[in-house]
């Protein structure tokens, strides 16, 4: 089965296994084109491994309304693959030197390679996606590219400004993440055939749990195990990125707060030890926790609209799961 | 009118002028999106101006079938946005200074930015074209993006490398410059309702227009003033990018060439110098000359089999000044 899954995922899984294995070798055997170096890099990349949770989505979306072709597995490895090539320029404009316990592609083989195999993985994903034959689909894939883009061109030039809303946060995220997990459930489902008010709850339902899963991401940061998370505690912070967590310590603490204190003066190390304790010994963890609960709901409760069955059953056991990765 | 365009280039696009205003306006009035800095950044890049030959391709090739709806003003700002966003994210990989005589995106403003910039207007592009609501062109865009991206890959793993040969050469310019404008060309016959037999005269067109395009430029590197090209003669070759003029030396000329010489010790200005004096007075010029004007007979070859009119005349007139650009 896959690298990247714990036994959690495998169960969730289990309905669309085989498909999943599907999208997995698509990925893997991305053209053998005559482009030198192009294959040993495509396979670093997807050697990280990772959940596939996005694929996944689209997989089990596409599943309430009987038999169908193929083209949910092509969306899904279009979707997988504009995943990965946001991933390798974000870490390219981040300079990032980890991600998931291994150099990134920019710090590995430095930012032109990086720039170049970003662009190629992005050209592949749309190559993909266009193979589902299907309008509608590649349409909301192009607008999800341009929202996704946006997301980050807004998180890079809010970077160190301490003026940033919980609101500006939300519009944040909802672009740079919750973008693609509704367009994986989204696209999923209307390529599997479902009626408008089903396409609309799983879309809804795939916008939720991008936010819930973006929110866990940024309250991770500032707990995790250093070398299971692939980089250090507070690296949001360190790079100036302000999330839900600290943004809200902004709003709480006007005065005398250390969070504003670091954005001025990155130099003293003390500012930062003090952001990170007071993330922690203040309400924001929990305030931000009830948030993820809350976006879970309501995925929960977009799901009420849908058939039961096996896809209904895991998609639920993912929202749990999405809640349950912060503890 | 347009600001980067000649005398003879307005004479040119006389049938279309009207549409290309309105792609001009169109590429100018991207998003209003609510992020700060990317309406400054793109004014930025459309304000170096450029030929918009590619876009004029579209709209002409659109234009011998009748009446049509707007959809190739859509793809021709889709098309336009698609070479915009290549230019800036190349500049950045081959680390170039100046484009047209202005500092490049990346040298400006760092290559953060410079790929940020270009994913979006990446993601611009695929949005316009998919508006045109054709699958078709679309699946063409995307097929383009490809071989683009691996016409660029393709290129960056063989600098410096002294065994490249006029096929690879061929292939890299194929893939990087003539796809797109094959692309622009075929999509513009396919939306104005050319039959097949014409769409792939067009289509051939465009390709040849491509190659004849690129090589004219890789002349022209050679040879142009420093200030009016916006680089210094040689840069190509500066930067361990092979050119028809430069491979041909290495095959024409397997001992004591100065090419080789300079590709083993960059350090060694004598040989750059030797270099660029044995491109002059070589055959080579005259040579790679000689292939453009057989590409540019190629495509006046393709636009017979299609009714007489104004778009043609133009068409038969832009290869005229795609084989003059060089004298």
């Amino acid at each position: 089965m896959l690298p990247g899954l714990d036994e959690r995922t495998i169960t969730i899984y289990a309905p669309i296994q085989s498909r999943l294995q599907t999208v997995e070798t698509r990925l893997r055997s991305l053209d053998e084109e005559t482009v030198p170096n192009l294959k040993m890099l495509l396979d670093y990349v997807l050697s990280t491994g990772g959940k596939r949770i996005r694929p996944a989505m689209t997989l089990l979306a596409s599943d309430f309304y009987g038999p169908q072709d193929e083209s949910p597995i092509t969306m899904a490895v279009g979707i997988e693959l504009l995943h990965l090539a946001t991933l390798i320029h974000d870490d390219t404009v981040d300079d990032s030197v980890m991600r998931r316990g291994k150099p990134t592609v920019s710090h590995q083989w430095g930012n032109h390679v990086a720039i170049l195999l970003g662009d190629y993985v992005f050209s592949a994903s749309a190559t993909w996606v266009c193979d589902t034959g299907n309008l509608r689909v590649v349409c909301r894939f192009a607008e999800t590219l341009r929202e996704l883009s946006t997301g980050q061109i807004s998180e890079y030039f809010n970077n160190y400004n301490p003026e940033q809303t919980r609101q500006g946060y939300q519009d944040r995220i909802s672009r740079k993440t919750a973008s693609l997990f509704r367009t994986a459930a989204e696209c999923g489902a209307i390529l599997g055939g479902a009626p408008e008010p089903q396409i609309a709850a799983l879309s809804n339902y795939g916008f939720s749990m991008g936010i819930a899963f973006q929110i866990v991401d940024d309250l991770l940061d500032f707990q995790g195990d250093p070398v299971e998370m692939g980089k250090p505690v507070g690296s949001d912070l360190m790079n100036g990125i302000l999330t839900l967590p600290t943004i809200m310590l902004l709003e709480r603490y006007p005065t005398d707060n250390p969070v504003a204190a670091y954005l001025k003066d990155r130099t003293n190390e003390r500012h930062l030890d003090r952001a990170l304790e007071m993330v922690h010994n203040s309400g924001v963890v929990a305030d931000c926790y009830a948030e993820v609960r809350e976006y879970c709901a309501r995925g929960l409760r977009e799901l009420e609209s849908l058939p039961p069955c096996e896809a209904r059953d895991s998609l639920q056991a993912l929202a749990e799961y999405v809640r349950e990765r912060y503890r």
